[in-house]
């Protein structure tokens, strides 16, 4: 048959006229390419987001499936709630009880990770143009689901104390004043990723407040909030307010992501609209991953286990700490006190998109600065990450990239910086999605 | 703290003025409570679209899945691609070729369940007020899908062959004249939900044509292909045409819904934007469930799975057809060769939702005709399923069904149809999602 799409479509898309206006904003990373080579052994990647799983005692996660499906295996296999299982909704309860947090299993969505949960409340709340604030840097995941969306996105100042509250204000006052619809504040109030840093217990209450008064939704966001290093968990801002706060959590972090089990925590009327927003975008999330995470919160240790991760990303912390201390007297960073990342700001002039075909060819990959920002700023920040590779690969691959980082500082006294050569790219036109194992 | 939203909430929802407009069409379904009582043991339900389980090996599954996990079980539990598993999708091609189909693993995605690869492509295709094409009746949760992402259906005439051509031009033509934008046809040519009805050989390429000359794509949701009773499994829709069909396939019947697996097989530029958009949504599918799909695959016998799959549901098929020719001289209905479903028309005046609640006292349970119409019609219409009760049980639920159906009928001809008395409903506002297991 002759190509379809007929006189409107093209030879290398048939159905280029055909799309929704929302699927300009998807467009492929042009970093994408690069970490398909940054995957290569020989590559240190500093650049993923993937939990050190090795620290999973295997086999008897293995033994506890095999046994949930030897005895529950007609329910775990079948169709299930669109809220999701009621056990581990239950389970989940105690979770959130070690942040401070007290409510009720009923108000619990169980999602796809929590990126689901992400995508879910960006459903319900954003016409296209609507206003998310977020940190400056925000999550890249988050930020692809605003622009999946059609959201405008506002950055708001953020320190290494988190969001800054009079900058909060400012930002709101002045969208209303440019007639904005602010639906909600995005946050990642602990072990921030990219950045690194935590909001400040002192804050959290004002920024509460701020959007209560301005009738802006809270959506916290929580993947990382028991992998503190040296201290008990912070209490969650839901804790703040039931009504005013969307908590989301998730178990990739402290169990496994490719289980994809997270879930959100939603006032009871939000919730309803989570749920018949889920059943529509997938039915039900998969019994047999809940009921898997379920039997191993009941059946291990998960608390010694969370613990073993602590303990791990912390001496990794610190062998990333000391190398940037010690290799790159140039740089300024954050200091992480849990989590997955920290985030470095070099030299003006330094364009760290530009500069990372480079690093990848010195055999070390990270996440350029642009790729948490909807606006193109962020371009002489990395962000770094040292939960995969152990600490001796940490060092190496911080020695590696001090090394790039000192070329191209000469290359740019030689030179002078990127945009005038160009060799290098301006503002990015929009959010480009990264490999999911970068976010 | 004090309720937020301030002075634009209520009391019963705070966010009630903050929702996106597509919010507007996400409503809980008046039956939904109905089936809360409908999963009581007594109730013979002929609503639900579970698969019987109880026919899978299920010792060997446990036994298989605890070998993945301690042989492959970093990979299992981490982060994957969001187009999914290379090895399942090469898989996925010795599926499909059962049905004709010769294409390539990279224009395979994964999907959570093939319910995802709908919400995916109704995201990247459509904006509000397109229309998409879908048989009379269609299934309740791709009309869910349609309606979340507020598209236009528009029902084309089918009959026990499927869809009618002549309608189906005819429709098209009319909707353009309209000035209307139509993006592309939905349809389940076999063994329909809810129709129970197969497409013809002869019209398949008669459909494909048709949309082709007007530039709509074809979305093939394929889920029971497999699960014929007399014959070998059909051609695909695809295999008519590689550019103007998005094919969906799943491993919900074939295997176990559990694990949400299913897939889209797509032209190749719009497979890289429903990676984007998945990516957008869920980050990546579960490495875990599609890990569990492909060692399953490889290492039992799924064919004769299938096969016993099939006799099963044929037999129950059986048990139903006879009873309904028994029973029912008052009704007509569709006769399936293939999938879980049969649609009734039953006599002018009877409404198959208000009669609901007294099946349910009489503890068989359906599912209304209206679910599988955007536009209220299917007022006599219901569905009735004999994939999950054995035949004992299909033949008791159908005596129960039809003495609601007698029993209707005489009120009928003594009180007159329900309009008139305002017990019953008019066409429904819109399209309500039931419960999963109803799907």
């Amino acid at each position: 048959m002759t190509s379809p799409g007929g006189q409107h479509g093209s030879r290398l898309d048939p159905w280029i006229q055909s799309y929704a206006r929302r699927t300009a904003g998807m467009t492929t990373s042009e970093i994408r390419a690069l970490f398909a080579v940054a995957a290569r052994p020989e590559v240190i990647s500093l650049a993923g987001g993937m939990p050190y799983l090795s620290a999973l005692p295997m086999d008897t996660v293995a033994d506890t499936v095999a046994h949930m499906l030897s005895t529950q295996g007609l329910t775990a296999l079948q169709y299930g709630s669109g809220q999701g299982d009621p056990v581990l909704r239950e389970q989940i309860l105690e979770v959130m009880a070690l942040e401070g947090i007290s409510a009720h299993a009923d108000d619990i969505v169980v999602t796809t990770g929590s990126q689901q949960a992400l995508d879910l409340v960006t459903r319900i709340f954003i016409d296209p143009g609507d206003v998310v604030l977020a940190e400056a840097p925000s999550y890249v995941g988050a930020l692809g689901v605003f622009a999946a969306y059609q959201a405008q996105v506002a950055h708001v100042t953020s320190d290494d104390d988190g969001l800054v509250p009079a900058a909060l204000e400012e930002r709101i006052l002045s969208l209303r004043a440019a007639g904005k619809r602010i639906k909600f504040l995005y946050t990642v109030p602990n072990f921030h990723n990219p950045a690194g840093t935590t909001m400040s217990m002192q804050r959290r209450p004002q920024i509460v407040q701020i959007c209560q008064r301005y009738s802006i939704l809270v959506l916290e966001d929580n993947p990382y909030g028991l992998l503190g290093f040296d201290r008990e968990p912070h209490d969650a801002m839901r804790t703040l307010s039931d009504e005013g706060v969307v908590y989301l959590g998730s178990f990739s972090k402290t169990f496994a992501p490719g289980l994809r089990v997270g879930w959100a925590l939603a006032p009871h009327a939000v919730r309803e609209k989570l749920v018949l927003a889920s059943e529509a975008a997938i039915l039900c999330p998969s019994a047999y991953s809940q009921m898997t995470v379920s039997t191993y919160l009941a059946t291990c240790d998960w608390m010694a286990q969370i613990k073993a991760y602590r303990e791990l990303y912390r001496e990794r912390r610190d062998a990333m700490m000391e190398s940037l201390d010690a290799l790159l007297p140039q740089a300024t960073w954050t200091h992480p006190d849990g989590g997955f990342y920290v985030w470095l700001t070099l030299p003006e002039g330094v364009n760290a998109k530009a500069m990372l075909p480079r690093a990848v060819t010195e055999r070390v990959a990270y996440v350029p600065g642009t790729a948490f920002f909807a606006d193109g700023t962020g371009q002489r920040n990395v962000r770094l990450s040292y939960c995969y590779p152990d600490s001796q690969r940490i060092r190496e691959g911080v020695r590696r990239f001090a090394s790039v980082v000192q070329t191209e500082l000469e290359l740019l006294e030689t030179f002078g910086p990127y945009d005038a050569t160009g060799r290098g790219s301006g503002p990015s036109a929009g959010v480009q999605f990264p490999a999911p194992d970068l976010s």
